[in-house]
């Protein structure tokens, strides 16, 4: 099912190609490859972004980056337009406008530094604390949303869910708006600082375990970067506080095959139909 | 120690003062009132910055607002510039440009809402699990930095630390990067949406119970408001799972007096002189 792609690019590289056109301007596209329907997952939003900044920015690594969604960004041709706000020797940030036909459809703010390539010993490392059975005992699934949308992007990772994870795929919610599972990109490829973000918002939503059946819309979502990813699999898990007055958050953590927590994300989203 | 001030304006909303000197252009004031050493804190900074935004936006409640931090916001006079983003019904957003002497210190963008008057029942809501002694038994303290520097910002609290807590202001760290406390503006008035965003930065840094003794510096940070705060105490709790490559996460938890999650922010510092 996966081939391994040690040569060459992978498919978020393929589907993250910008032609830089002017300073600071890019010209892209929006693959239906990591849609939601048609509109792009935000995290794929949010990593073509970053790339945009990346290709302007003197340092590689996203530090902390914020993408707030303002209107759908749909399969088709992108323009990304990217301001440089400041930069200095350990960080450098800027900010990438995504337009399709004119209009802003998503707002990219970040901070770039340079992660060591070699983590030393951390002051403060809390342990990991995520219930995950074991790989072999984790189910593959390819889930779409309950509101009968292709979740295309769902296709772009192996994901193995736990088995208390998604009750709401086997007709039984679990009532708990906790998600955890294996993943890695379905092509092979190793984790990036690209991939993570991306990560941060391709499962599916957690309310999904509370038998909400609808859409739910992502706000705004931020994503720290804290290692490069070792290869192999993620440990991603998912969970929510409050859901409450048609708004959730969903916080992430992601861990990589060293054991190493690589990024954390959280997310405002919007339920339309719950008030 | 404490007035009550009912009637009037509060010592944030004083030293918030904006003049409208043009579309979307305002002036302001940095009080010293809210620095650390010469430095806005910035927790206050931000709320400076979305009190600009909120003068331009039709809609009241500042929903997810980050603010990037570029360089020092110092004593002073400050000139906000206000983008609107995008204005829709139920969502309207807007950026600030924080500026001294013609650079920018401070970005925010900031997504605004209503929130309800009367919360509905949440769909979910986990139940608050924070290490907090009752108040009569916490400490008031009003700490500064390891520093040295003044933290003038503590002074408009009334802090009652857990004892558990900030166990280095009595030159035993505890070893764990928590804190938990009891928090009220001094001057009396009530929490609001301008004061979450302060209270999300004013308290020390949590790496200061892992013997960290240097000014932590605040890169990025996004505070989530979920509800309008009732009057009283604020229960306040911070965590940190990761301080490693001159990087720290801080994460923050507010309820208010009717014991709902009002605000949750995280924020990304770095540590300067630990690599």
């Amino acid at each position: 099912m996966r081939e391994s792609s040690t040569v060459g690019e992978s498919a978020l590289e393929r589907d993250s190609t910008l032609t830089r056109i002017d300073d600071g301007v890019f010209e892209g596209d929006v693959s239906l490859d990591w849609c939601i329907g048609d509109a792009a997952n935000g995290g794929y939003a949010l990593s073509l972004g970053l790339r945009a900044i990346a290709a302007v920015l003197p340092l590689p690594d996203p530090l902390s980056s914020t993408a707030h969604y303002m209107r759908p960004l749909v399969h088709g041709p992108v323009r990304i337009e990217v301001e440089t706000m400041r930069i200095g020797r350990t960080l450098a940030r800027g900010v990438a406008r995504m337009l399709q036909d004119g209009d802003e459809c998503v707002r990219v703010l970040a901070v770039f530094g340079a992660l060591p390539e070699t983590p030393a010993e951390p002051l403060y490392a809390e342990p990991r604390d995520i219930v995950l059975a074991p790989l072999e005992e984790c189910t593959p699934l390819v889930l779409n949303t309950p509101g009968g949308l292709t979740a295309h992007v769902r296709a772009r990772f192996d994901t193995r869910y736990d088995p208390g994870s998604v009750g709401w795929a086997r007709g039984n919610p679990t009532g708990r708006p906790l998600l955890s599972a294996w993943v890695r990109a379905e092509d092979g490829s190793e984790p990036d600082r690209f991939l993570i973000p991306v990560v941060a918002d391709a499962l599916p939503c957690t309310a999904f375990d509370l038998a909400v059946e609808q859409r739910v819309l992502t706000v705004e979502l931020t994503v720290h970067q804290r290692a490069i990813p070792a290869p192999g699999w993620l440990v991603c898990s998912y969970r929510s506080r409050l859901v409450a007055d048609g708004y959730m958050e969903e916080d992430g953590e992601f861990w990589d095959s060293k054991g190493r927590l690589v990024g954390m994300s959280r997310q405002l989203a919007i339920l339309p139909r719950i008030s």
